[in-house]
C-alpha cells in the first residue's frame, strides 16, 4: 500500500474551545450545541464565523455535494457575490425582491446586490456562452456564500443572514429535456442526503405557474422542524403542507335532524369559543374567512370574498390563492363595511343573495349538517343549520384547507400522516421564467432561436449542519453521522506526555488509521480523561479510542462509539480493522 | 492496488468554450488568454465569474495552500463576508479606509462592510476565545472572497474588485513568539510557491512603524509585473523598490575644475532637456523637488521643503516620508509663492540662507562636482556649481532615491539587479496594532493580562492564476505548471464515436491513469484534431495523449508535452508509466 505523507492533526494545535453554558440567545438545541462545542461564533445578527471544528463539517458536506453533482454530470463554476443590479432589473427582481435583498452602491454610485441566489447571473452567462443546441443540455453549479437580510434572523444556522448554498441551474432545449435534467438532479439529491447519513424525505412542493410534479423539497426529519410534511403511511405519496391535496369527502351529507335556531352567544367569536359555549364539537362549526381580492378593483363584484371552512380545519393560503386569485385577509373595518357585522359572528345564511360578494367553500363543508355558524349579527349564532334547507351551497367548492393526520392519501393508498421537517434542499422546474425576460436563446437544428428551458436546484450547506444536529443529539452533545463528522475517529491517549508506551502506541495507531484513509484526530492536550471525554462527546466525534497504560499491559485499547453506553476492550492489533469494519458498516 | 470509483471527466459534459479573439478591454496577456480559454467571464467592472476550467485552477491553488498551511500548524476557519461596522470602528479603519471599503446598510439601517481583509474579526474572535497563555501560539487562516472597490479595476484578475484571498493571522505571547510564527509562515510560503511551479522571489518590504525584517512580499517573476524587485547578484539580499537601501557613495567628491557660470536656458525645464541643451550627461544635473509637509502648519518654518537629487535618480516616496515626515508634492503656484520662481529653474544657490525652508539632499548629491542646477530665475541655470565653494551642502543628507541596476548591494556583497514581479503574497508582523485598539489580551503565567502579538499573512489566490499565465505562455496559449493546471493530462481520441478500437484504448488508458491518481480529461467531443489540439494548447493542459487508429495499428500512442515542439510515439502499454515518470520529474 502506498504510504502517503500526512499531517498529524493534533488537538493541541487544532483549536478546541468548548463551553459549559449555551448563550442566552440560542433558542434551539442545534444552536446551543454548536456554540457550546465551539463550532460557530456569532459576529452579528444572523452572521457567524465557522470555527475550525465547524468548518470541517461544512467542508465534508460540500465535498459530498460536489462529488455527487459531478457524478450526475453537473459542472462547477463560481459566480460572484457582488452582482450588478442591471441583471436583476432585467428580470424585475430588483423591483420585486423585498428588503431581504441586500443592495449596495459602489464608489461610482452604481447599484449592486449581494447575491441571495444566482438565476440572473447564470442566465446571463448562458445567453453569452451557449450558442447552439449542440451545447445543451448543461447543468452549472456553484457552492458560494449567500446573503438574505432576514427580518428576524434566529435559530443559529437555521435562519441566518449569511449562509452557504449550493445552487445548480440546468439548461435544456425543451420541456422533455428539462424533465430529464430534473430527474437526474432529484436522484442525485437522494444520493447526497443518503450519504449525509440523515433521515430525510423528499416531498412534492407547490411550483406556482408550471404545475405538475415540477418542484420538490428535501427535508431533514426533526421534531423541531419548522415545516409540516405530509406523507402516506401506505404509499410513497409525500408533499409539503402547502401542496398536500385534501380529497373531497366520499361520505354523503347526513339529512337534517335539527331545526334552525338563532341563539345568543355574547362575546363568543372564535369557533373554539362558540362550540365550547354551546357544548358542541369544533367540527360542527363553520369558519368564515373574509378576504380582499387584490387583483379585482374595489368597485367590482368579487373584490370582497368569503371562504367557508369547517371549524377545525385550517386555511391553506397557497391553495386559496390558486382557487380565488391574489388576495389578502380583510381587516375588521373592511368586514364591518361590507357585511355590517363584526367578525366572529359571520355566516352564509342571507349572504348568498349578495351578488357583490364572492362565496367559496372548502370540500369538507359540503357534507356538514346541523352545523353552527354566525348569524351576521353581533353576539348571535345559528345552530342546526343545513345546506339547501337553510342556505344554498356556494357554487364554487374546492380544496382550501391543510390536510390533517388521518385524511385519505390523494393517491388512494392509505391515510396521511404528518411529521416535522427542516427544508435543506429544493429542486424546481423554472421553465422559461428567466430565459424569457433575459432573452436566453440557443439556435436549434434549423438555425432558429429557441428559449432555453431552465431548472434550479439548491442545497443549504450551512443549514444542513444545524439540521443534522437537530436530528442527532443527546444530553451529552452532538452525534454526527460519520460522513459529516469533523473527524471520524479521535484517539485519547491517557498520559501522552508522560508515558512512552502510551505515546508510541497512539502514534503508531494514528499512522495506521490515517494510511487507511481515515480522518483521525490525536488528543495530545494532556487534559484529564473526564475533560477529554466530555469534549469529544459534546463535539460529537463518532468513534473514540482510549489508549491507557492499564489496558496496554493487557494488550488492549478501549473503543466507544458515540451512541454506545459503554466502552469495549479491543486487542491493540485488531483495533485498526475493528474501526474500519465499524466505518464500513455505517 | 485499491481501485477507487471515479467520475469520468468528459469534455462533452465539462463545459469548454474557447474564443479566437480576446475582448477589447483585455490589456494584458493573462487577461486575454483567460477569456479566450473560457476560464473567466466578466460580469461587471472588476467582477468575474470563474468558469469550470478556471475554477479548477483556483481549487488547485487553494488546496496547495491549505495543505501547506495545515502542515505549518495553522488552523482553518471561515470568517463572514459581511462584517459589522462596530468592529471596524474600534480600530479606526471604518473612518480611515477610503472608498475602496465597500460599505452597506442592512434593512435596519445598521452599518456593515464587505470584507477586504479580516484583522478586526479575527481579533474579535481571539479576544473572546483565547483566555490563557496556554492557548498560544495559534494561527488561524481562511480562504474567502474579498471585495475592494478599486478606483480603476483592470488587468483581469490582477486588479479586480472581487477576488479570493487566503489570509492568516497569528497570535503570540510576545515578540519572540511572533518572530517564530512569522518565520514558520515565511517557510510555508516558500513551500507553497515552490509547489505552484512558479519562478518567484520573496523580497523585504517596508513595514512602517515596526521596522526590522518584519515584512516580506512574495512576487511571481514576470516582465509584465507592476512592481520592481531589487536583488543582489551575489547574495540573498532582496527587497522591493520601496524598501531597497541605496548606500552612500564611497567615492570622494572630485575637486572643482570649472567656474560658476549663469547661462540662459530658455524654455528648458526638465533635467533631461537642460542637459541635452547644454550637451552634458544627465547625471551632472541636480533635480530639485519641492514638497509641502502636511504635518507642519503653513506658518511654521519647514512647512515648505526642498529635496535635492541627482538628475538621473528617482525620488522614493516611502523613504522620503520616513526622512522628512508626512508630505505631498508642492503645486506650481506654491513653488512660485515660496520661491518667486517657476519650477524647472530651481537650485540651492542662494536658498541655503532661507531659514523658512527645509533643505535635504540625497547621498548621491554630496559627491557631485561641476554640476548644473537652476538659478532660481526663469530661463536661467548655473553650470560649474560646486559644493562648499558656491553653496553649502544641506545639513540633512539621507537615502531619498530608488536604487538603480548596478548599485552596490546593502549587505556589501555584489551589485544590485532589478527585475519585474507581481505581488502574490505578503507576510507582515503587526505587533499590537490591532490587539491594542481592540483590547485583545490573554492571561500570562502570573495571571496578568498581556496584549497578544499578531502577524498577518496573505496570498492572493485568484491573482496567482493571472500571474502564473503572465509568466508561462506562448503564441499558442497558456502553459500551466502541472500542479495548478485544470487537468494534468488530456486524452484526445481521434474518432471516439466511430472507432471501437480507439474508444476502448482511450477508455482503458483513462481508467489506468485515473487509478494512478492522475487528473485526466477525456476529449470525447468528436471535434477535428486541429480544433482539439488548438483548444488544449490555448487552455494549457501540460500533457496530451493522442489515440488514433493509425498509431494503434503499430501499437503506438502519441504524446506531446505543452512545451514540446513535436509529438513522441510511445507504446500503448508503456504510456501510463511514461506519463507518471513525466509528472514525477516536474
Amino acid at each position: 500500500m502506498l504510504i502517503k505523507e500526512f499531517t498529524v492533526m493534533r488537538a493541541s494545535q487544532f483549536f478546541i474551545s468548548t463551553l459549559k453554558e449555551a448563550p442566552a440567545d440560542a433558542e434551539i438545541i442545534s444552536h446551543k450545541l454548536m456554540v457550546r462545542a465551539g463550532m460557530i461564533r456569532r459576529l452579528g445578527s444572523g452572521i457567524y464565523a465557522y470555527m475550525p471544528m465547524g468548518l470541517r463539517v461544512i467542508h465534508k458536506i460540500e465535498n459530498i455535494i460536489r462529488e455527487e453533482m459531478n457524478r450526475a454530470g453537473a459542472v462547477e463554476l463560481l459566480m460572484p457575490l457582488v452582482q450588478p443590479a442591471e441583471l436583476w432589473q432585467e428580470t424585475g427582481r430588483w423591483q420585486k425582491y423585498g428588503p431581504e435583498l441586500l443592495r449596495v452602491k459602489d464608489r461610482h454610485d452604481r447599484d449592486f446586490i449581494i447575491q441571495p441566489t444566482s438565476e440572473e447571473v447564470i442566465t446571463d452567462i448562458a445567453r453569452n456562452v451557449i450558442k447552439s443546441y449542440r451545447q445543451l443540455p448543461i447543468n452549472f453549479y456553484h457552492i458560494q456564500t449567500k446573503f438574505r437580510d432576514e427580518r428576524r434572523p434566529r435559530f443559529g444556522l437555521m435562519r441566518g443572514r449569511e449562509f452557504t448554498m449550493k445552487d445548480a441551474y440546468s439548461f435544456d432545449r425543451d420541456v422533455a429535456g428539462l424533465k430529464k435534467s430534473y430527474q437526474v438532479m432529484f436522484d442525485a439529491y437522494i444520493k447526497i442526503f443518503t450519504r449525509f447519513g440523515l433521515k430525510f424525505r423528499p416531498v412534492a412542493a407547490d411550483n406556482g405557474a408550471i404545475g405538475g410534479s415540477g418542484s420538490h423539497e428535501f427535508h431533514v426529519i426533526a421534531d423541531t422542524g419548522e415545516d409540516a410534511l405530509v406523507y402516506s403511511r401506505d404509499s410513497d405519496y409525500a408533499a409539503n403542507m402547502e401542496a398536500a391535496v385534501a380529497l373531497p369527502p366520499t361520505a354523503q351529507r347526513a339529512a337534517p335532524s335539527k331545526t334552525l335556531q338563532k341563539v345568543p352567544t355574547p362575546g363568543q367569536k372564535a369557533c373554539e369559543d362558540v362550540t365550547t359555549f354551546l357544548n358542541q364539537p369544533l367540527s360542527q362549526s363553520l369558519k368564515v374567512i373574509a378576504a380582499i381580492r387584490t387583483d379585482i378593483p374595489e368597485e367590482e363584484a368579487g373584490h370582497f370574498a368569503i371562504i367557508l371552512m369547517r371549524g377545525d380545519h385550517e386555511l391553506n393560503e397557497i391553495k386559496t390563492q390558486k382557487n380565488i386569485g391574489e388576495f389578502r385577509f380583510a381587516s375588521e373595518s373592511e368586514i364591518v363595511h361590507y357585511l355590517g357585522c363584526p367578525s366572529g359572528y359571520l355566516g352564509p345564511v342571507g349572504l348568498s343573495e349578495r351578488t357583490d360578494i364572492a362565496l367559496y367553500a372548502d370540500h369538507a363543508v359540503t357534507v356538514m349538517s346541523d352545523f353552527i355558524c354566525g348569524a351576521n349579527e353581533k353576539d348571535m349564532h345559528y345552530t342546526g343549520v343545513n345546506w339547501e334547507r337553510d342556505v344554498p351551497l356556494p357554487s364554487t367548492v374546492a380544496d382550501f384547507r391543510n390536510v390533517v393526520e388521518g385524511d385519505p392519501s390523494p393517491d388512494g393508498k392509505g391515510t396521511l400522516a404528518i411529521q416535522r421537517g427542516i427544508e435543506v434542499g429544493h429542486v424546481f422546474q423554472l421553465g422559461t421564467r428567466y430565459s424569457e425576460d433575459m432573452h436566453a436563446t440557443y439556435l436549434d437544428e434549423n438555425g432558429k432561436p429557441q428559449l432555453m428551458q431552465m431548472g434550479c436546484y439548491g442545497i443549504g450547506v450551512t443549514r444542513i449542519m444545524g439540521a443534522a444536529i437537530e436530528q442527532n443529539n443527546d444530553e451529552r452533545g452532538i452525534i454526527w453521522p460519520v460522513s459529516i463528522a469533523p473527524f471520524e475517529v479521535v484517539l485519547c491517549p491517557l498520559g501522552y506526555d508522560r508515558s512512552e508506551m502510551v505515546r508510541n502506541t497512539a502514534d503508531k495507531l494514528y499512522g495506521t488509521l490515517k494510511n487507511a484513509g481515515l480522518d483521525v484526530l490525536m488528543d495530545d492536550r494532556g487534559e484529564r480523561p473526564g475533560v477529554m471525554f466530555s469534549d469529544w462527546e459534546l463535539i460529537g466525534i463518532p468513534h473514540r479510542i482510549v489508549i491507557g497504560e492499564r489496558g496496554l499491559k493487557e494488550g488492549k485499547l478501549e473503543y466507544q462509539g458515540r451512541r454506545d453506553k459503554e466502552a469495549t476492550a479491543v486487542a491493540i492489533d485488531d483495533m485498526a480493522n475493528f474501526i474500519k469494519d465499524k466505518l464500513a458498516s455505517e
